[in-house]
């Protein structure tokens, strides 16, 4: 049976990253781990892990990217939440048959190798959820 | 100085406790630890550990409450990250420092005891952020 492990990030969209970091780097003091181009998404991200788990800052590099559309429409704020799964084909496959609804039916493979689908916030109470297989 | 320790506990709110459950609790296989009304808050709240951090599911059980306006302005969804710092009114000193806009300026105690304060989302991206101390 496949088992939800963690709560592996908590994805923000800002439309700022150097004010971002002023708050949750300099004034929280939390680490930054990495700041980091990621051109597949079209966009800056900001790591700084948290006691097991990660806030992860995320400001659009383009204009047309989904995320830069997202920002343009809700504007800053909470994204997703992505939950660690230890085997997303079978959880996927038991969402299914519950019928909860997908983005993605099957499991994508990010540039870095690991697995990924997002679970459609209709489902889950108005949050995008990433299911992720490290 | 003052310091996060973790992500306490991520809230979304909802509009129907049951069927958010039917996704959190029987879909993903998370555990329910407790279903609980909260006065204090005109709400009932589910509370989903997972890995050293929470899951809270909120339904509001009036109309006219902060979460409830919350809700109906802005539907269902993620409504706060809460983050727990050892000692609370030393990180409210360090963020006033830093000109961070707080929704309160001192630490409230809640009916358990605990002290919070809530950071206005304008200083962390659009992010309601609660500062918890345990």
């Amino acid at each position: 049976m496949p088992t939800i492990k963690s709560i592996h990030h908590v994805a923000v969209v800002v439309d700022d990253m150097q004010k971002s970091l002023s708050f949750w780097r300099d004034a929280l003091g939390l680490e930054l781990h990495e700041l980091r181009d990621v051109p597949a998404e079209q966009a800056q991200v900001a790591f700084l892990p948290l006691a097991g788990t990660e806030i992860e800052l995320v400001q659009p590099t383009t204009s047309d990217s989904g995320i830069a559309k997202y920002l343009a429409k809700r504007g800053q704020g909470m994204h997703h939440i992505c939950l660690q799964v230890d085997d997303i084909a079978a959880m996927l496959e038991q969402l299914r048959a519950r019928g909860v609804r997908l983005i993605n039916e099957q499991a994508r493979t990010a540039a870095d190798g690991k697995l990924y689908a997002f679970v459609h916030p209709e489902a889950t109470g108005g949050v995008l959820v990433e299911l992720y297989q490290v």
